[in-house]
């Protein structure tokens, strides 16, 4: 029976996809993917390229991100519906997203709306947190110690608990308000602590090995995550 | 020059390895594994197996794990020498690791051992709660939330700060304290917003929706997780 895949891409190169995902993007027949903002070719179509057949019958499709829930769910409905029809009439659907589906992925929405009616099946993909750690080779937990990933929208409270409980503290969508991650990392005497990694994986890589080494008031990358390590040293 | 690699393997089944850890696995010269506890052959050797060359040069070495912290280092620091003798001759040497190299894997004491002395390069890998909430399509999150990664021997304390504090919490380790759990879960009436899964990606895979249809008597499997979301609704 045809089946849905949702395929994730990990973070920006096409070397970091699984076998299994490689696999499957050879063998779908039809594959959706984000329309390109500004014309040329979208990040996750990009990364998959290399594995992707002739016969493949790629749709491009505008996925919105930031609109009103509203919005945001009646276009989501609109390309379910057209994923639900193709596989109905028998065709293996993909659909790609960047990093690993199950952390901060819009791919959650398209989800709801597909489980239940027709067979759906998610390939996980490194996320990009877990390939920064492994990049700069800054081990993230060892042992006792836990860490939270948090988005910088999740507001100053919430992250100045996360950095007071945790050894160690991803903080995602960093580049959205660097100000407020400054003060508090300065507050909580962690500036030392934070590693700065933009575009991980991407030509345009950039890390920075303090917090100190950053101007709060500098522009960065949308893909800008911050580490905070306590005990950095330990690894050094 | 000759590099070390440090390799992860994603959780248990061979196609989750990346294409890049794949290609690494089919040139190097040299490939140290964990030795098998009780003959036969270690979960790390079995996932890498389809990707290793007929000349390659396997070293199965004993990585001590549960040791008092003295005795460990002790032990990874032989094995270090040998890597670096190995390195320093001319061979690109790999090292295998189970899930994501970075997330509680006992490879990060290697690395500091290792770092400076030879030219190190780390490969992300499939943690186990990545491809958990992929196989069983639980997103950990979405916009503003966030989430903790905590074992249970970080504490009764710790995580029931964690459990109050996030929208999703990651249990690992979870089977040497399943009593503990219940009981916080319980308090906290999060008893069916916990997925408890053993085994993921083997053959042995178990996953029960629910922590009230978990004994906390019976003993559970080494590579058992729970996953605490707490607006799981949203994604039903």
């Amino acid at each position: 029976m045809a089946k849905f895949y949702g395929i994730g891409t990990g973070p920006g190169d096409s070397k970091l996809v699984t076998m299994e995902a490689a696999e499957r993007l050879g063998d779908v027949a039809i594959l959706y993917t984000p329309q390109p903002k500004k014309g040329g070719e979208s990040l996750a179509k990009k990364i998959v390229s290399p594995y992707l057949k002739d016969t493949l019958i790629i749709k491009e499709r505008h996925f919105p991100m930031s609109y009103n829930k509203e919005e945001k769910m009646l276009a989501w409905k609109e390309i379910a519906e057209e994923i639900k029809a193709d596989v109905q009439n028998g065709h293996d659907v993909g659909f790609i997203t960047l990093g690993d589906p199950m952390v901060y992925s819009t791919y959650s929405y398209l989800l709801e709306l597909l489980k239940g009616d027709i067979e759906t099946v998610t390939l996980a993909g490194i996320s990009s947190f877990s390939n920064i750690a492994s990049k700069i080779e800054l081990p993230l937990v060892m042992d006792e110690e836990s860490f939270a990933v948090i988005p910088v929208t999740a507001g100053a409270e919430k992250i100045e608990q996360a950095l007071t409980l945790f050894d160690t503290v991803v903080l995602m969508k960093a580049a959205s308000n660097i100000p407020l991650l400054t003060t508090l990392l300065k507050k909580l005497n962690l500036l030392d602590a934070a590693v700065v990694v933009s575009d991980v994986a991407m030509a345009t890589e950039k890390i920075t090995y303090s917090m100190r080494d950053i101007n709060p008031e500098e522009k960065m990358s949308y893909f800008t995550t911050i580490i905070v390590k306590k005990r950095r040293e330990q690894y050094k």
